[in-house]
This record gives C-alpha cells, sequence and structure tokens, in this order.
C-alpha cells in the first residue's frame, strides 16, 4: 500500500502526539499523520501509579480524542525502515509512506544492565511504555509478596510508594548512597528515604546487586557482599536508552549516548527530518553538555518547537537546552527540583550560594490539611543568577517548581526574584509575609551582602 | 519616655512586618522597631475564615515569633502623631520615638458608604483588621440567621462562601453586575456566582442597596427598586481606604486617592520617610496608572524594597509598578488572575488577543481528586507581550497564577510562554500533552497568525 503525508510523525506517545498536534496548528493546510504500534498508549510518567492507585493499565492511557480533534491521522502500525532519499517510511505491514517531513519520536527503552546475571528469569520485569507488557506485570504481581526493585530512581522509588500502600514486602536497591541523587539534593532524597521507610520499604542503599538468583523464576536477589533477598518478583528499574535503531539504520546521526544529534530547532542533518522526546539529543541549559536526561515535560517543549519550526524557521523562540524540571509525590509529600542540582552545580564549577527557608503551603497554620513547604534556591555567587531550586511540600509544590522553573529560564537574579510579586491566599499559598520561596532568596541575599 | 530607634516601623500587620525584618536582614547592626496597637495581629486575608473553617479570631493571628527571632523589637502602642522634622513619633501613652528612618505602614481602614442610611444600626458590621472587633461580629453571628452582605468583592464572596457552609441564610448584594468584577473576567465570575448560588447564597447582582432598616438593631435591607431582605446581621464589605490620617496630618502628601505617594524606592518626599502596604500609593505595572489596590502580598513585595533600600538605593531592583495577583477559592475551587483583565486591558487601549484552554489539574483524568483547570492568557496582539492570565482549577491554581505572573513581570511573549519547559507529574499537575497553560499559549498564538 501507499500513502502520502506532508508531516509523518514516526511515535504516538507524548512528544510525538504534541509534534503532530503542533504542527496542525501552526501549518493547517499540512496532513498531518502519526504512526505508532499500539492502539492505546500509555501515560509514560502514571505507569507506577498503575500498580496502586489506579485500577489498571487501562486507566493510564492518553486519550486520542485530542489527536483526531486536532485533525491529526493515526495509523496503527510499526514503521521498521526510513529512506531519506526516496523520503518514505515502510512499516511491518508492507505500507509504504511518502512524507515531506519527518518526526521521529520514537522514545526509549528500559536498559537492562547487560553485566548482571539472572534478568531472563521468569518474574523478572523492566518498565517499558507497553500496555501489554505492563498488564503482564500486573498479573504476576497480584501472585506476588516479596518485591525486590533494583534502581532507586523516580519509577523504582514512585512503583516501591505505591506497592507498599498494597501491602507488598518491598526491598529497593539503589547502587548510589541516596535515592533519586541524579534529580534531587540530598535533604529531598534523605526525606523521600525517611517517608519510605516509615511506609515499611527495606532500603539497601550503596548496595550492587550481584545477581538474581531462580530456578525459572527468580527466587532472590544477592547483594555484593552476600545478603540475599528474596524476591517472588523484581521490579528493573535501572534507566532507559533511546530507541534510535530505526535512525541509525536510517543514516542518521547519533550522539555518543545514542541519542539522534538535533540542532537549536530539533532538527537532525536533513533538514526535513526532526527527532523529539527521549530519542532525540538533550544538552544542558546552563552548560551545553550533552545530557542523557529523559522527561515528558521536556520531550513535549521540544516537540512544541519541532512543530513550530517545520517548514519555517523562527527566532520566536528556540530550545536554549534542557532546563531538568523533576516532581513526583512520596506518601503524600511533593518533591520538586528545577535546575542544577548543588552536587552537579559544583561538578561543573560553578562558585554557588544556596539557602533554604521552611514554612507552610497554607495560611495560618491552624487551617486544615496544611503541610509544611521548604523551598531552597542555589545562586550564582558572581552573577547572581538562579541556577536552581527544590521544593519539599504538598500538592501545590508542583506548581511552585514551575515558578522556579520560569525564574531560571529567565536568568533572573536572586535580587530580581526577592522583590517578584505573588498572589497568596489562606486556602492556597504561604502567607505573604513567609511565603517560603522568598524568605529562601532573602536567605541567598543575606550570605550574598556577608 | 523617650526611646530611640534607628528605624521605626508604624503598624504591624504584614507590610509592617516584613518591612521590619528586611531592614533587619540587610541592615544587621541597625536597631527597628514595630509599633502596633494589638499585641495579636489578624491574617488580613484570613478574616473571612474566621466564621467558617477556623475556630475563631485566635486562631488567625499573624505569629510574633518571625519579628522577635528577627531581632526586630515590638511595642504595643499607638502613635498618634510623627514629627518630620525633630524625626520623632508620639504615642498615646506619651512615649516620644526619636527614629533616623521610619516606615508608614499604617493600613487601611473599611469604607463605609456615607450616602447609605442605617449603617449605624446594631448588627450592621464592616471588615475591619482588628480581633475585638472581629470577635464582636462572631458573637453576633452566634445570634443571627439571615445575614446580608453588601459588597460581592473577595471579603463579601468568602464570606458569604464560609457562612453558607454554616446553614446561615445569605444573600449577597453587589452594585456591578458581576461578582469579582474589578479582579476578574466574566468567566470567572459567572462560574463563582454559579458556585455560591449552588450552595444556596441568593445572588441581587446590579442592585443598589436604598437603605439599611431597623429600630435599634437592623432587620432588613431594602433594594432600589423595592425588594426588601430581612436581615438580622449586615455584613458591609464595600470597600477599604488607606489609614493615612496620621500621614496626613504629619504634612506628608497624599494622592488623590489619599494614599502617601511614594517613589520608585517606596520613598516619601522626605527620604527618610517611607510608606508600604495599604495605606501607600500604587499604581500600575501596565501603564503607570494609580490605582486603589490592596493585597497583602503587593505590600509585602513594596516592603521588601522599602527594607532593601533605607540606607542607600540600590538598582538590584524597584518596584516597577502593581501587577494585580488575585487568587481565592469558593466551594473548593480556585480562582485567580494575575495582570488586567480584558475589560482593563481595553479600556487602557491595549489592542488584545486572549484564548483560553480547559484540561484537569492531575493525569490521567481517572486517578482520584481530578479538578478541572481552566486558563486564559490575554496578550497584546502587536507586541505579543502577556498582559494578564486567569485560571480556574484545584488548589495547585493558586501557585499557578504565580507561575504567570512570574511570565508578565519578566515581560515575556507568547511564543517565549509557547516554549517555556514545566515540569509536570500525574499527582500534582496536568499532563505534558496538555498542560492547559500551554494549550492556551497555542490557542492564542494561533489566532495571531490567523
Amino acid at each position: 500500500m501507499q500513502k502520502q503525508v506532508d508531516i509523518l510523525v514516526i511515535g504516538g506517545s507524548a512528544a510525538g502526539i504534541v509534534a503532530a498536534t503542533t504542527a496542525r496548528a501552526f501549518y493547517p493546510d499540512k496532513e498531518v499523520m502519526i504512526v505508532r504500534k499500539e492502539q492505546d498508549a500509555v501515560v509514560p510518567c502514571g505507569i507506577p501509579y498503575i500498580y496502586g492507585t489506579l485500577k489498571g493499565v487501562d486507566q493510564d492511557i492518553i486519550p486520542t480524542g485530542h489527536i483526531t480533534e486536532a485533525g491529526v491521522e493515526l495509523m496503527i502500525d510499526e514503521v521498521k525502515s526510513i529512506d531519506k532519499e526516496s523520503k518514505t517510511a515502510t512499516t511491518s505491514s508492507g505500507t509504504v509512506i511518502s512524507w515531506d517531513k519527518l518526526v521521529i519520536a520514537t522514545g526509549s527503552v528500559p536498559k537492562v544492565p547487560e553485566w548482571l546475571p539472572g534478568t531472563g528469569l521468569e518474574n523478572v520485569f523492566t518498565i517499558p511504555k507497553d500496555s501489554h507488557y505492563l498488564e503482564q506485570v500486573q498479573h504476576a504481581l497480584e501472585k506476588s509478596k516479596k518485591v525486590v526493585i533494583i534502581g532507586g530512581g523516580f519509577i523504582g522509588v514512585e512503583i516501591a510508594d505505591e506497592l507498599s500502600k498494597k501491602g507488598f514486602d518491598i526491598t529497593l536497591v539503589e547502587l548510589l548512597p541516596h535515592l533519586l541523587q541524579m534529580a534531587f539534593d540530598e535533604e529531598l532524597s534523605v526525606r523521600a528515604e525517611e517517608i519510605l521507610a516509615d511506609e515499611g520499604v527495606k532500603l539497601r542503599l550503596g548496595c550492587k546487586v550481584e545477581r538474581i538468583e531462580g530456578d525459572g523464576a527468580v527466587s532472590a536477589v544477592r547483594l555484593e557482599g552476600g545478603e540475599v533477598l528474596e524476591a517472588d518478583l523484581v521490579v528493573l528499574s535501572t534507566g532507559y536508552l533511546p530507541n534510535t535503531t530505526l535512525a541509525a539504520d536510517a543514516g542518521i546521526k547519533l550522539n555518543e549516548l545514542d541519542a539522534i544529534r538535533v540542532d537549536e530547532y530539533m532538527r537532525t542533518e536533513d533538514k526535513d527530518i526532526f527527532a523529539v522526546g527521549d530519542c532525540a539529543e538533550k544538552f544542558s541549559f546552563f552548560t551545553r553538555i550533552v545530557k542523557g536526561l529523559m522527561l515528558a515535560s521536556t520531550a513535549c517543549s521540544e516537540a512544541r518547537i519541532a512543530g513550530m519550526n517545520l517548514y519555517k524557521l523562527s527566532r520566536l523562540r528556540t530550545f536554549g537546552g534542557t532546563m531538568s524540571i523533576f516532581s513526583t509525590a512520596i506518601g503524600g509529600t511533593t518533591f520538586a527540583a528545577a535546575g542544577v542540582t548543588e552536587q552537579v552545580a559544583i561538578e561543573r564549577g560553578f562558585d554557588i550560594v544556596s539557602a533554604f527557608a521552611q514554612g507552610i503551603d497554607k495560611h495560618p497554620k491552624s487551617l486544615p490539611n496544611v503541610h509544611s513547604q521548604w523551598v531552597k534556591l542555589i545562586v550564582n555567587r558572581e552573577s547572581g543568577l538562579v541556577l536552581g531550586g527544590s521544593v519539599m511540600g504538598g500538592a501545590s509544590a508542583g506548581e511552585l517548581i514551575n515558578v522556579i522553573g520560569v525564574i531560571i529560564e529567565n536568568k533572573m537574579t536572586i535580587h530580581e526574584v526577592l522583590t517578584l510579586q505573588f498572589g497568596t491566599h489562606p486556602l492556597l499559598t504561604g502567607p505573604p509575609t513567609g511565603y517560603p520561596l522568598l524568605k529562601a532568596a532573602e536567605n541567598v541575599a543575606r550570605k550574598l551582602r556577608a
């Protein structure tokens, strides 16, 4: 079968959908098609909640309504090859699709540690963005009691938090000294560890797994040093790799992390081929150092840039580098960070000053459901520019971190932050006299003056 | 008695406290004293919640701990006169306080409509920031059933919402066609009206009160057109006036709204006398037009500016005009706005484009406690600059409006907004593919292209 479209998007998760709908919005006379393998695409960051708060995989599906309402055609098939010269893509069903502009949004796949014996045993699962596979995990969990989670990043921590509510016996193993250490300052990691420990999750921090053991099915996880953790089921949450085999096979250039190389407008070397999301190269907003970061929010921002610039470049806005805004909730407390962590700032060579403030997220304190709110800011000493910030608090911290993100993206100094005007309300925010973000800014400014 | 301090702050509500503590933070070698009338100052924006969610006035008190911990002296007394020449203030107890720098933070007092007969009747109350008076209101409410609230601004609406939960029979009378019309676009006002009406609050919009009636105590409120509303108690929430008699008596210049005239650094004409908060002049961030706005958050921002600039001016940050960020919650829905409303933008002469987007505040929609989230942006057509924004949503909208505030204060264009990087998380925010703020920006950008 032959098919012809103006804009072809390969991959229909967050980045692919946003690239396609943005393209339709900015080039309404163009035909846009998404090709993806599955009818139903899971919400990637919602996956941990399938196993606790939600009732199953079918509750964690990205609605297709937005796609079709935007006038984007959705084809369920798998692209097996791309030909840059003839500007075509061929699917597993044999359909040849001609395109004028191509957006690659093939995402990422779980990274399985090759050196680790036993990953092929039954009931050892990764967490791919694949609804059928995730359903198998669910069925296996129903028959399990003892779960060992290997990898204390967001997926590992969130699954531990969700499963602990369901009464599983959980051990979480992390190679680094702290959970979430790549994303968060130590204060946040330590608090997250306390919360999980209080929930009964057994933590093994700074521990390397030696092997996964079992006869057919998994029965245990052996750590270096000899500890053996009994396990009915193992979750391998040890990161993701860009899914770029298709692109590489087509001769599209990858970077040293196997991500598709892109320019400021998310274009590959071929100006008609764009790449966005987990499969596309990331570089730091602060240093332009290439990063391995994968975030749906970053992916969607890249997808908007690509969608706007498909047919004509515009200086209205380029990408400017990845900011890294992370947020999660563990045991009802929100943890969030934007920009660089202290450790990364120092490693990169920044002379920094940081300070925090502790307050409340509603006011006065006598109101119901008041949560403590802790805000920290990291500032470059010489320029006064805000490089990073963190929040621990109630649910509103999920948007408060975006306040900090906008501050960083605008390259504001700490003194500009100090006198920003923030709206406050008893039921919604900290008090105007002690808004923790402003108090943290004040504490940084005092240190800078000292 | 004689007393000598470096920095004297008159008034110890939000602005006074922040001016004093900021002064201590930036000039740690200076002695700072606050003089205020009451030992316990109420949280101004918390007042409506005294009559519902909170258990009484004593639960709505600004903690004094922050004041004394910051090294600020707190004197309970009332300043009766200021002498600019001798740089002294005299209190009602006869103490004469010498100061080097003076900050006037005397706040505001309720505006009682002079033309309205019956405001002196028993059980007709205003809402001043006075804990003893507010306790009297509480006692009177305990003996009341039928309450008429005159004035549909924030105080009137919030008191109506709180009292309705307690089973009072409430009528809310507003002269303008809509509630909260000075702060919000019509979409928000209409939704707020629906919520209050669903709660059983009787609304009389576009209605003028002719007189308050009663024999000794209030018994009814008569509207123009003849309707008579029975009333055991009347709340007059018809706005506030700057409390500037003390300043005027001292020969300090006021503006046409009776607010103390100040420069970019919150200084009066006398460079050793500053004014901040409700008693100080406000001008618009967008037009520099003088405004009558009174907000605790604005007051605190002014107080920080004053505190930083007491002894030496710094271009690190001046005030730049009042942004107007409003937020409230009515019946569990958050309403918030930043910058100009559509109506004000048009009145001022801006050619604007606006658009909204409707989404959710957590994702996927199948999660518990998901609230709809509606975001609107108002943009100047020629420059593309964001002039205003509104949100209706769950509790996180209280911080989301501050994201929009920072966008406006940074003079960002809609295209810059469109590609901002926002952190998202299932339990905390809308989805990365359909973050309502970005979708609203996209809808504005589409209109601009069309």
